[in-house]
């Protein structure tokens, strides 16, 4: 096989360029990306840093690592306003729902599932939940507490971020300076207690009516948001580990705050290479729930919201987010959307195509050549726009030898074939859909049809040949008289 | 909606006898059904709990409770043994596998969920992991210390089983003795610690080897297996609820100290009606490694074991369990396995025999008293296997109809309608398969070819319309001429 990992080179959010990717460890490779937040129905925001991890996960071990993939669940301790007061949001749901919160959780943990799976998202290797890890989170922050860089006010414990800032320099990962933290925070609930405004909550005494609560030295409370991903991250990948990942709404102040908190708990800052996928956008605009463009998953896949003129499938929306870079923003419309479905139905023809192909004795097109620049493409911070791009002309060459006017001799076609495939399913984790390409019962009864149809034209019986045609058409089957028989397509 | 509240009747292990079920909340139920110990494939023994308890939680929903149903996942602490001694299973496989052992126990997590899923198993309410409940554990070990039924010896924690039987008395549950439980136990590491050879530990201290570890007051180590249930069940349904399930395997000695546990830890017994499905066999025998009859569900959905002659779908699986009452042993074999295939495409091909029937003007057959027979089977201690007899009987309805040999006035052929696909999709959790009846492009694409057959009959050309019988006879398809048209089966 090429020699994929000595070029093989990533976007640091650390540095701001693109780096040569050299692992920790010789061979393998860990990876921890901030998985959902499960008060809500998976949607857009949940879909795009699935799929790119699950992207950069298939490559890595594609080229051949051996790759601990650990994305958590974040079912405690993420606070409503994104930083560190309020209510717990998943406790205030279970309230409103007179639900154990456990419960909740569980809903849409299982929900996040069922639709990754339909989004041919690989399962990550390990999948922890911020509930199942208090006690390695209060062993972080007592080490913290023991270097001296978090005090206990009330019960509650919060990061000394000016002390940080004064020993190591705050902003590293984001740029960010103190000043912005400050005005990033809220005059609420816990602000009274804190040294300073910036300063961010490691551990939180619960209020009476917060009903997720553990005992620790401090108090009967809740761990901080920032602090699971430090703790977890320390438990399955270590000290130290090699990627990052996340959206870049996450960037700041959530992993700038696990900066701190590896610096001072480790000693040593953690991650060799930090990871952020862009945002999305909806006709332009910021997705949220208040400007009633807020569109889940399920329902783009049922079209059922006002914005939507109809159903796209997982498969859809999988292949226009990966038509975009990863870095890039993407915004979705119905019109970009019906596009992708277009292009995606394009490579599944030419995946049926493809089989039919016979080899010539030459080669008219240099599939070696093709096969590179493929690679080259996502080894240039996993560009699967550009890859994408490159299997637009693989459909190229297979139409071009399909219709006689080039050829592929036996090994090129076989190679061919092979890359075709490998891009396609293993590494862009694309299936090919049951309306594109019918399954088996179907492709058996089309067989029935097409002989019928074809003794029809034998016999010059057009009336039955005709009306064959007309009834596959209402069900939106085309049929193509080519030199090598009748083929056909569903749309 | 008839009133099976006030009907239903659950065998109770407490007491070997069938009880009115009275849920100890009106119109709430809280379930604990003990889950998978996560260190290999799913097979048989996980799916006969797991579709028993899908039945119960069905049927309780069905007649209107609120169900919490908690089934939790044993990821550390079952030992090897079955007894409190030897090495923890997950860890001894993750180190053989050179893997970190919550990286094995998230494989089978997931192998585990994709399996249930297509045997159409739903998800409980809460899946509680035994590793994310340490917190909850040492502290239910420190209230039984408390009380003075458990002593610290060398680091790890033991129930005093002798204390508890003077006090208590023991084998409530079971029926079995101090000595049944003293000779259960082998002479391994920590016999030496315990006051009484039939204690059982609550915490181990972890050997330097054993990678499983947390933090405890009594040392850095991992909770005993009984007491995660006792733990997680008390934290999601309370000190007291209303059903325990599990396979007959558990009775003894897990559940047996799990009323141990409660019965200290909460000053009262937790529950009220314990619920056992007994135990599957295969051909005959016992299943295990050692004997080479140790068949996975994956083996048997793709017929990959010799034992096999060939592959039975997660349908077959699923009905050929529910076909045996629950408290039934339930043996295994080809011969079995294909007449429950038969027995379920019977009950298939009548859901689309039921589509076609016209209502007369009256009814000679009377549907509201299969309606209450039907609920009478279920609501004595879910008996499913006398449900799907009586499925057969609406078949023989259903058939005599459409044979012009009875009829159904419209109110009757609507509640036929109706309760069929309730008893069969609903409570029984079936699915009709697509090699029953076709996907809807199959269909439609019949349709077709059904279309072209009846032309080609009309004009009397035989060789077409004989050709067309041949062709699909090769697909397994068989046309029937009836006075409603031509109808198709596959097999």
């Amino acid at each position: 096989m090429i020699d994929n990992k000595s070029k093989l080179h990533i976007f640091n959010t650390l540095g701001k360029k693109k780096e040569l990717f050299i692992p920790i460890h010789e061979n393998h490779v860990g990876m921890y990306v901030c998985g959902p937040t499960v008060y809500g129905e998976p949607h857009l925001g949940h879909a795009r840093p699935a799929i790119t991890f699950d992207l950069i996960f298939r490559y890595l071990l594609h080229i051949g690592y051996k790759v601990r993939y650990v994305r958590n669940i974040t079912d405690v301790g993420h606070l409503e306003n994104d930083a560190d007061e309020g209510e717990d949001k998943i406790a205030k749901k279970a309230r409103i729902e007179a639900l154990e919160p456990m419960e909740v959780a569980q809903y849409y943990i299982d929900s996040y599932h069922f639709t990754m799976d339909v989004l041919n998202v690989k399962r990550p290797s390990i999948e922890p939940r911020a509930s199942g890890h208090i006690i390695e989170q209060i062993d972080m922050v007592q080490r913290i507490l023991d270097h001296g860089y978090a005090y206990v006010a009330n019960g509650s414990v919060y990061f000394d971020v000016v002390k940080f800032e004064r020993d190591f320099g705050y902003g590293k990962l984001s740029g960010r300076t103190l000043n912005e933290m400050i005005s990033n925070t809220r005059t609420l609930d816990g602000q009274d207690e804190k040294h300073n405004p910036a300063d961010f909550a490691l551990w939180k005494k619960a209020a009476p009516e917060h009903i997720m609560r553990w005992n620790s030295p401090w108090s009967i409370g809740f761990p901080g948001w920032h602090i699971e991903c430090t703790a977890m991250s320390t438990k399955y990948l270590g000290n130290q580990f090699d990627i990052h990942g996340g959206g870049m709404d996450l960037l700041f102040p959530h992993h700038e705050s696990e900066v701190c908190q590896s610096t001072v708990a480790n000693g040593e800052e953690s991650v060799k290479y930090w990871v952020h996928n862009n945002m999305i956008t909806i006709n332009g605009q910021k997705m949220g729930k208040s400007l009633g463009n807020f569109i889940t998953l399920n329902e783009f896949f049922k079209g059922e919201h006002e914005l939507l003129e109809r159903a796209y499938s997982p498969m859809t929306i999988r292949f226009f987010i990966l038509q975009a870079h990863y870095r890039s923003t993407l915004d979705f419309s119905n019109e970009a959307l019906i596009a992708a479905e277009k292009g995606l139905q394009k490579l599944c023809s030419a995946l049926t195509t493809l089989e039919k192909l016979k080899a010539g004795n030459s080669s008219t097109e240099d599939i070696n050549a093709w096969i590179l620049r493929c690679y080259d493409t996502m080894n240039d911070d996993f560009n699967s726009s550009k890859l994408i791009a490159e299997l637009f002309d693989a459909v190229r060459i297979i139409n071009t030898v399909y219709d006689g006017k080039g050829s592929l001799n036996a090994d090129d076609l076989a190679l061919l074939t092979q890359y075709f495939h490998i891009f396609f399913f293993e590494i862009l984790g694309l299936k090919a859909e049951t309306n594109a390409s019918g399954n088996e019962l179907s492709n058996s009864l089309m067989d029935v049809i097409l002989d019928l149809r074809q003794q029809a034209k034998n016999e010059k019986n057009w009336t039955v040949s005709d009306m064959i045609r007309m009834k596959l058409n209402e069900l939106g089957i085309a049929v193509k008289d080519t030199k090598e028989g009748a083929v056909w397509e569903k749309n």
